[in-house]
């Protein structure tokens, strides 16, 4: 009866807390460990399940994994389009509020950055998803970027895809230097430098 | 007789090569699995000695690491300072030169890409290591700006050391864009527009 009332929603409500227990528990895991170190069994135990349990909910922990990392950029991606009403300049201020926002949940941090560097090796389940983003990420800060950038104001051979790179490398970087030493800088702050660096290669409003 | 004929050197040449045989080995090992995966039997294999000969050259698995990295670290020192005679604007050269040398041995890169990122827990043993690092890596590159930007030129709030900062985050976040897609960017280049970019706050010759 509930399946045919809720024809679009494939799992009960009770299934569905229960696989955002086991997601909750792998990222906690996975953003120590790593992947390799972090084992079903680990994961299993921490929500009170068997394997074989688990692998009712998640067919392979590579399929965990991805499931991790899926969910997480969805919801960065939830928050951004609530900023999306922000266009040219305010793009800065949005990516920046990201980074912000992101510091209040450290273990998606630390997620990220231990697995987006596991994931260099073409045999980690996650590197064709890594690639893929960053590639996916690169193409959308390139676009919103031009919006805002007069490139006739660039020095010679720079372009606006490479400043893209650079502003996601940056916070990339300083991501590691958080990590290693919170007390050492804000990240939104010395990002925002970055961004004001850039003031001369702004287009002047019309 | 040869110590005494030698009093400075404290190894054997043949203790010396075997000493830099098991830390290629390492390198190469941790660069892949990082420090927890790669094991010191690994290691021993990879060399032809058993875990007990190998303790006799490292005292532990956490020294070698150390050792690694401190070697790395030394043959980059000695690189920078055959540069050394570049001063003010060629730091800038110097530091895209360095990256550029680098992506000829990339197993060194990943093995900095993937350690400097497990590294981000204090309970790593190279931990202290990287955390110190980064900040003497910070406060000499600060320092070698600050022979280069007018800071009269700066946007209010900016400051030069989170210009370094910013540097530094840029080529380490460049280098995971090239280890996930290495045909995707050429990081010496990004790097150089990085340094363009930052033109307008450059010193006028006197």
């Amino acid at each position: 009866m509930k399946a045919k009332a809720e024809p679009r929603r494939r799992r009960s409500p009770k299934g569905e807390s229960r696989r955002q227990e086991i997601l909750d528990a792998a990222t906690k895991l996975f953003s120590h460990g790593g992947f390799h170190t972090a084992s079903l069994a680990d994961i299993a135990d921490a929500v009170g399940l068997t394997q074989a349990g688990l692998l009712h909910y998640f067919p392979s922990k590579a399929e965990l994994l991805l499931a991790v990392l899926r969910q997480r950029e969805e919801r960065v991606l939830v928050d951004e389009t609530a900023d999306a009403a922000n266009k040219g300049i305010a793009y800065a201020e949005a990516f920046v509020e990201t980074l912000r926002r992101n510091e209040k949940n450290p273990v998606m941090v630390q997620l990220f950055a231990i697995l987006s560097h596991e994931a260099i090796f073409t045999d980690h389940p996650a590197h064709p998803w890594f690639r893929e983003r960053y590639a996916a990420v690169v193409i959308k800060a390139t676009d919103q970027l031009a919006a805002t950038i007069d490139e006739t104001k660039l020095p010679p051979g720079t372009t606006v895809e490479s400043i893209a790179r650079l502003m996601i490398a940056a916070a990339d970087g300083l991501r590691l230097q958080w990590l290693l030493d919170p007390k050492a800088l804000e990240r939104p702050k010395v990002m925002n430098e970055f961004f004001a660096l850039l003031a001369p290669y702004i287009k002047k409003p019309d």
